[in-house]
């Protein structure tokens, strides 16, 4: 079984050992072979709405929601949790709130590269690399606080809804080396698809 | 005695009761005018630099600090406080925390036009107009996901500070909405330049 995630910057496979990337081009490859996937990127849609053997897992993910037009990946990942912070670390960064096996809602927070970006569009003088900071260390020059003012208030919300936190994307290395007590894990969403795929036998 | 604050987007002048902005090339109308002024925008210094009857304040601000580089309009803003966390909230959005007379430390967040550069940047789903919600209320659908993200992160810091808030800036009103017990003053800054100016004697 091989299962594609699809987000805004290119797809990411998995087939049970390794984790790969592609582009959205790099899809055709695949056209044959039996894919599980879930797709948030407009774009790829038109690529692989005429893949015969490719199977969408989203609409099979069963989460109990008032969220209104959750993207597909957060409501496959997040059915996958009974109770927690869900923190999704790429391009954007997403932060949902399970409890007692619903959810209660989320938010869309830029991912460290699109808050880079919105530091160089202010200035030239805040163009500098991020310098990240341990919790409660305030800054004491431009690059440190570029760093605390990407990543402080962002963990400051995490820590305040106290539950445990369970973070997967890209990014999520850097939020996890601040957040103590959280669990890290890059296959979250895999993991959570793959249950899907096999509690619903769709592959 | 006009007071001149020239920041990223623009400048805005003080006569001691109207505020009025102008763009760069608008300074040149100035010119022959005594001006106290504070610059942060390295595109205004070629300008003004031949302006015989302007008056740099920021050399005569006092702050103790430990923050290298910090913004010649942060140092004169934070000298007018003893004690808080002191908002700016412009095309940056400056946080800085003062205690007993001495700058602790301080970072800059994305101004809140930067942020919504931010999420537009990631994905064309991501480009709605924020809403910004109360406290403690999780959103519910995309608007109000971007709404959350932009503010409640920062908020949740500074309250974090436990320390009371003096917003100012552009933006300041819409933070001031959600922090109960900040205090909201549009004219911080140039009462700050005032009470150097007339210590000092420089207009």
């Amino acid at each position: 079984m091989l299962l594609c995630d699809i987000g805004n910057s290119g797809a990411k496979f998995f087939d049970g050992v390794r984790v790969w990337k592609e582009s959205l081009l790099g899809l055709e490859k695949y056209r044959n072979r039996q894919v599980c996937y879930v797709n948030v990127n407009l774009r790829a849609h038109a690529i692989i709405k005429n893949f015969a053997k490719w199977v969408d897992i989203a609409p099979h993910a069963e989460l109990e929601s008032d969220y209104e037009g959750l993207g597909v990946d957060r409501k496959v990942l997040c059915s996958y949790f009974t109770d927690g912070v869900i923190v999704d670390a790429g391009s954007a960064i997403t932060v949902d709130i399970m409890e007692q096996g619903k959810h209660l809602g989320g938010y869309i927070y830029p991912g460290i590269k699109a808050m880079h970006k919105a530091y160089t569009s202010i200035s030239k003088a805040l163009d500098k690399e991020p310098e990240f900071l341990p919790p409660k260390k305030i800054a004491r020059n431009t690059a440190q606080a570029i760093g605390y003012g990407v990543l402080a208030p962002l963990l400051c919300d995490i820590k305040s809804w106290n539950k445990r936190v369970y973070i997967t994307g890209g990014s999520g290395k850097i939020l996890r080396h601040f957040l103590r007590n959280a669990t890290y894990d890059r296959l979250y969403l895999f993991k959570a698809m793959k249950s899907i795929v096999q509690r619903k036998k769709l592959c």
